[in-house]
């Protein structure tokens, strides 16, 4: 697995910029770039202490390139724990390109996505799960997200993996213990203990597969349908729920999501608006293309917005009854009288009253007016019941490590059954040490080629 | 003119990537710094030693925001002359406004565009030319756009300001002398040998002001219309020529230009391909709007494609030359036959020997089939007609600077005029004064806040 080509790539935002810094790493890291960087004070890349930078021109030949810093950091105190400079140029197009094709031609290659974090992760800097974090932090769009990522990076999933790896230790110890006296009869652990270890165990995996929905929904965005009849209003409502973000939306070009949805930080959480085609008013074309869509959105949504013209609500609440609610069994649904702003105050009071009498939350807005916006953002954000994580909560967020704790816990189960049916301490053996296997590949401890390809390929060049 | 804040910006593109960086300069930027970092060693950010980079983390409170390097650099060796660090954090958009944020919370201000720039003129780390060259170098597309902009942040048009400049102070000084004896009638300064420097310095200055034109299109790129009509697979064409390029152009957001228009590098030159709507093919309607559209492309372009779909070239060349030449008088005309894919092999004989009898230059293609581009290519380059700059010639790319070198030049022509029409040395020494002012204007030696306004608000926030 060691790396003997040294690699090199754009490591700052695609586009035009103040400063972009290029990054190289590898055994011939500082070699190359002294064939290219001239520094100003005449000194070498090659010999200079780590955590120091340079000035100087990066020229071809006779033609300088730019006028640029390199920063020097020697193995192993770098991100990749190689030798690394990270070149800081100026931000065009043409300059980067020119600088990274002549590090290429000098004897560089151009790193694959995330080869500088798979370095760090090969060369022992960080486990697996923090790898993985270090690309949820650069995607990380809200407090929460980034808190979340923030918690992995630093390695607290991996300690609650640490000590559930030595509490799993140490009943396989005890078990293997009975093994070598097997003959004898005897058992050294006392049942009731043991039963003990292994329901601890559990717990804490257990806990750790619950957090996976709202990690995953926070990390990601709390996914919202938001459905209703095509004249309720519904385009205008997502405009004004977007409103000032869709700007900040629009930035975050070149991530690896292929659709943008409409997202809206509310609170410091993600909210991910899943637009929908509206629901035709009349009930003689069911199975029209509208209607499918909207279920589709209903299905994925962990809330759902129905979307109501106030002045009309008997029609809408009908087909709310007849084709919506049997869809969204077990989704929090929330009404969205909307249009208020064609009604006068009686007529607001009376619909105030009717609804009173039901059960289902609702709100009276004016999409149009950007009337009561806010206070549906907050209903929203009460609505999604986002868990009180304290800072010391551990939160899986990652589908890969939610699928292997899973697998941990099947394996867990098998060993739990295997010690009720008295069956031999050599099975439950294996039981424990396939669940020691899966909660080893979300650290990395136990990889292959695959598992790392798959997780790499979805970060950016140049981290 | 003393800069008492301290500012701080993104100064990578905007978006998401591995690393961002985000600058901070100005007194207060070590303390400032050192109120929201903490290095992993423990060490300060104001004991640090210039072009020292610190490891650590960026935290609001007890909340980690990003594990993060900060580069130190002490003034006066840093790019503004003013303490800074730069701070290269993960390139999530939510740690990148957050980092901002803490800063400006703890007493920096947001930068306005350019304002590091502005504050390197202002402590006398660059002169305005150069200033001017980083935002140039920035924009720069091309390895011509790349090299002119180089040439003049390296000062090597501010040392040619500067000689200009000695030149004239000789020349003030031998007409002051006379001015001080004055009332004894003499002339120190022999007649011959002052008219022979006047030519000198104004041959200087009519050079660089010749150069513009050239500097002008190599740095914002040739222009070229593409007129034709409707038929004649005009947009084929442009997409035939744009081809990968296009990609390319797209990663350019963000740039101070509003209107992208398509651009091709051709040998290290930039084309920009002014797009026309068609022009209909009866006369009838002479005053259509394609049309107008067409005549203004020609006027903007140094360069113009006739493109005639090549079954029917009669009516295109009476088009041509009824239409088209009498307001493409001074362009560059070139015929591009199209659609030749569509012809056999006598047939496009005939044709060159028709167009072979002409004496506009031709080419035949396929813009469909993607033939002959590359030759298209190169009789652009060769129309073109680029001078070949040596590597110390010196070409004016600014419209500021050329119109100061104008009002110069003007100034010089009255010293010139008043020498031959005799009239008093008072006279002569107010014009050279006021041929030194727009010379100084360039360089920043002489300065108003509106100029220095109009520079930097053109740059880029962050730089």
């Amino acid at each position: 697995m060691k790396n003997d080509n040294t690699i090199c790539a754009i490591s700052t935002p695609q586009g035009v910029g103040g400063i972009s810094v290029i990054r190289m790493s590898g055994e011939e890291a500082f070699d190359i770039c002294d064939k290219v960087f001239v520094s100003a004070s005449g000194k070498k890349v090659a010999g200079q202490k780590g955590y120091s930078v340079l000035f100087g021109k990066i020229a071809d030949g006779e033609k300088t390139i730019d006028e640029v810093l390199v920063s020097v950091f020697r193995a192993p105190h770098s991100f990749t724990g190689e030798n690394s400079v990270e070149i800081s140029c100026h931000g065009s197009m043409y300059i980067q390109q020119e600088i990274l094709r002549l590090l290429i031609s000098n004897g560089a290659s151009l790193a694959k996505n995330g080869e500088f974090t798979q370095r760090a992760f090969m060369n022992g800097k960080m486990d697996l799960s923090q790898a993985e974090a270090v690309a949820d932090l650069i995607a990380s769009q809200s407090a929460a997200a980034h808190r979340l990522a923030m918690s992995q990076m630093r390695g607290d999933f991996s300690n609650e993996l640490l000590k559930l790896r030595a509490k799993l230790l140490d009943f396989t110890s005890l078990i293997e213990l009975e093994l070598d006296f097997s003959e004898e009869d005897v058992e050294f652990a006392d049942r009731t203990q043991l039963q003990q270890l292994l329901k601890e165990i559990d717990e804490k995996i257990s806990s750790l597969i619950r957090s996976f929905e709202a990690g995953n929904a926070l990390k990601n965005g709390i996914p919202v349908a938001i459905v209703g009849e095509t004249n309720a209003g519904k385009s205008t409502l997502l405009n004004a729920l977007v409103g000032e973000e869709r700007a900040i939306v629009s930035d975050i070009h070149g991530t690896t999501r292929d659709v943008i949805e409409d997202t809206v930080n509310i609170n410091g959480t993600l909210f991910r608006f899943v637009d929908t085609a509206g629901i035709r008013d009349t009930s003689d074309k069911i199975e029209n293309l509208g209607i499918e869509r909207s279920f589709q959105a209903i299905e994925k949504a962990s809330i759902v917005l129905w979307i109501i013209n106030s002045l009309r609500y008997e029609s809408s609440m009908e087909w709310l009854q007849e084709k919506i609610l049997p869809r969204a069994q077990g989704k929090k649904l929330v009404l969205v009288l909307n249009k208020i702003d064609k009604l006068d105050d009686n007529e607001i009071q009376a619909l105030r009253t009717h609804f009173d009498s039901q059960t289902t939350p609702y709100i009276v807005i004016s999409a149009k007016n950007k009337q009561q916006i806010d206070s549906l953002k907050d209903m929203l954000y009460q609505t999604a019941q986002i868990p009180e994580f304290g800072e010391n909560d551990i939160i899986v967020t990652n589908v890969r490590h939610f699928e292997a704790l899973r697998n941990a816990q099947e394996a867990l189960n098998r060993v739990s059954e295997g010690m009720r049916n008295g069956i031999s301490g050599d099975f439950v053996s294996q039981d424990i040490r396939e669940c020691l296997h899966y909660l080893g590949e979300i650290t990395g401890a136990i990889t292959t080629d695959e598992i790392l390809g798959n997780i790499f390929s979805k970060f950016c060049i140049g981290k």
